[in-house]
């Protein structure tokens, strides 16, 4: 196989399409944005746009795309929405049905890719910052959390906030409101600092989604919103058909992180 | 008529919404956050929810209702979407039908309500910030342009950008940027600063909409992206029916200027 460090984003994508890599995306391509991404049926669009607009900071829309389309305007260019994320997960009736590397055999012209920004993102920028990414020096997932704040309704969706949590020295928690407030795009600023159990959280070593990871002393747990949230909401709404990213599976995109800061 | 300088917002409305009220809103209220309103049928509300997804510059949606209701959740309680702008316009097929008080006895069911940030709230930012805006000196409306460049369409909506334009010294337009660009929910920071004929403006003196203003030597044109831009793209599309608010007469919210500071 190719050697995969030196690829630009376009021909990262390229591989993927063709079925050559199946794998995690974290890591890949530095410095480029990856993107999470929603599919429904286009009678269902209007009221996952409405919740996104609602609920901007656990659900920022990146780029939503024409009716039928498998391309994108903005975030990428030589992109084929079917087959380059590197695994999908298809739901039915608000199910798991099925996860493939491919959904063009599933692909219907009614049919509204939505991309959602990632952490991924600001976690660069964090440990650009000098931070620490507990998870990423733990070689796991990040825990994450369901909450008791609701989100603000639209249409049949509904649900509350998942948040995602990183512990941060206190020393360092303003910096990493700082770097992460200038990404709005990418869930920006933390929602809480310090007390999970305001968040309704009883216990931050059994995380609801992901791994736990440690926290040592003199270290505050931050939460941020966390694009699990949207995913979530659409779930319950037991839609007739709705397609994601498999967790951890993301598309690759020609837009740096750094070009992300600020409102677009 | 009540002294209408001390009133609050909810106090304001209520004089709208009994007739009593029927003015342009500049000046009324200070400090508080004015907005623009798009009501279309639900069945067209997706592609102006996803116009304003792609093009958020000159159309930062605040909120929006849920189809059918008149309330508001976040920018304004005790509110009543149908008679609480002093005065609206009426458009059937893209022609202008009637200019009306009150849209109580044309209320649909399935009628949605876009709250839409207005240039006002980063006037008073200006203003605070020690710069002056010369079409309220003058006494006159902000002078607005059409442009060269186009929009992101969304479905059937499409159309280029409106600008608005404020000459500012050459010496204070870093500031306006700074100043405005803190405020991306109500337009953020211009678009483009001092070469109107780069944007397809061939005279200044002859804006489009609005008045022309003083531009005095050592001043550079600025602007900003406009919110008359998703309003003409709606116009333009025929619709059978769209109501707006009409020029001046704005929705005067709950929520304070200073608040729509950031991302929301």
């Amino acid at each position: 196989m190719t050697n995969l460090t030196n690829l630009s984003p376009a021909e990262f994508r390229r591989l993927v399409r063709t079925g050559d890599f199946t794998s995690p995306t974290s890591g890949y391509c530095p410095g480029y944005t990856q993107a999470n991404l929603v599919i429904v049926p286009q009678r269902y669009a209007y009221d996952f746009l409405l919740l996104a607009q609602r609920n901007p900071r656990p659900c920022p829309v990146l780029e939503v795309s024409d009716a039928g389309s498998r391309g994108l305007t903005n975030f990428a260019t030589d992109v084929d929405l079917a087959n380059d994320f590197p695994k999908y997960r298809v739901y039915r009736g608000g199910e798991l049905n099925e996860e493939v590397t491919s959904v063009e055999r599933l692909w219907q012209d009614d049919f509204v890719s939505f991309l959602i920004g990632c952490s991924f993102s600001f976690e660069a920028e964090l440990l650009a910052a000098g931070i620490e990414v507990r998870h990423i020096t733990e070689g796991v997932n990040v825990p994450m959390y369901n909450t008791n704040l609701p989100l603000q309704g639209a249409g049949a969706l509904h649900g509350n906030m998942v948040v995602s949590m990183r512990p941060i020295p206190a020393s360092q928690v303003s910096k990493a409101v700082e770097v992460t407030a200038a990404m709005p795009r990418v869930h920006g600023a933390p929602i809480h600092v310090g007390n999970p159990a305001s968040l309704g959280i009883k216990d931050l070593s059994h995380p609801d989604y992901g791994d736990s990871v440690t926290i040592k002393d003199g270290e505050l747990p931050v939460f941020w919103p966390c694009g699990v949230t949207p995913q979530n909401a659409i779930m319950q709404s037991k839609l007739p058909l709705v397609i994601t990213h498999a967790p951890g599976h993301m598309l690759i995109t020609d837009v740096l992180n750094a070009d992300l800061k600020g409102n677009g």
